[in-house]
């Protein structure tokens, strides 16, 4: 996300946890494969919905292995992303974006910088090579690159909360 | 996710990956608190639909630091949690749940067995102590003293796929 605290340095009101997630290291993750999209560090929409009114489609290539993973998984199902958006400090507890009146909580922010930076993406399936392990979906946030750690299949009866309505 | 593949061996039309996602440790994660829940192996609902037809509900207890990155959240808020479900194999790319009729791709199941084993849960704020860090939720399918990884504010403009709608 352009703009996002910690990659400009730190901000009015913002809070560190004092110790770097970094270091715990409690578990240890895999990429699975990498998103190819048209964007890098200061062309990147601030968000998925920017990213699909820019109408720039993106695709996913899975590493040597994961392609039987996609077994099951058709053209126009909604499928939700989750990539590895590490880019520099994860102890930034409160952060002051730009876009908010004001210091927040890192857990009510969709920001990059987080104790464990994964991002999580909710787009549709626009084409699917299930062979080479290639994925074209419909648009993306993701830097050019970025590493992907897992894919789920998007499921409204567990993924929307429950009594939300779109507004008509 | 009681009666998937990894926790009863093998079955008909499963492949295994071939090298354990364990050993790449491309990224490593940072443990921020824990599910505290009614369930354990056995009696967990098997999706968090089911969870919260059950009526019963849970919280997520941050560990110390993490406790400010709470505000801006309230009751009544949608949050995503991210929560680590490893329960062993990680290898298993083709699997052949119950319910399923046949094998399907890791990809196109919601298994908690799989490459990086991060599950996804939309729930709703039921009570917040920002102080202490504890999230009352109202529903989740994960065991008690599952390690969270992440908490993100649901947001309906990219967590929904465009052009989604309820059934009336």
């Amino acid at each position: 996300m352009p703009g996002s605290s910690a990659e400009d340095g730190p901000r009015e009101g913002e809070v560190a946890l004092g110790f770097d997630p970094r270091s715990r290291a409690d578990a240890s993750l895999c990429v699975i494969g990498h998103i190819r999209s048209p964007w890098a560090k200061g062309t990147a929409p601030r968000n998925l919905r920017a990213a699909r009114e820019t109408g720039r489609s993106a695709r996913i290539e899975l590493l040597p292995g994961f392609a039987p993973g996609l077994a099951g998984l058709g053209v126009g199902q909604a499928i939700q992303v989750l990539y590895w958006v590490d880019r520099g400090q994860r102890d930034l507890i409160v952060q002051s974006p730009r876009h908010t009146d004001g210091p927040r909580g890192v857990f009510a922010l969709r920001s990059p910088v987080r104790p464990n930076p994964i991002a999580l993406g909710t787009v549709v399936i626009t084409s699917l090579d299930a062979e080479a392990g290639i994925i074209g979906i419909d648009a993306t946030d993701a830097f050019d690159g970025t590493p992907v750690l897992d894919i789920k299949p998007w499921i409204s009866t567990v993924d929307v909360p429950p009594g939300w309505r779109p507004e008509p």
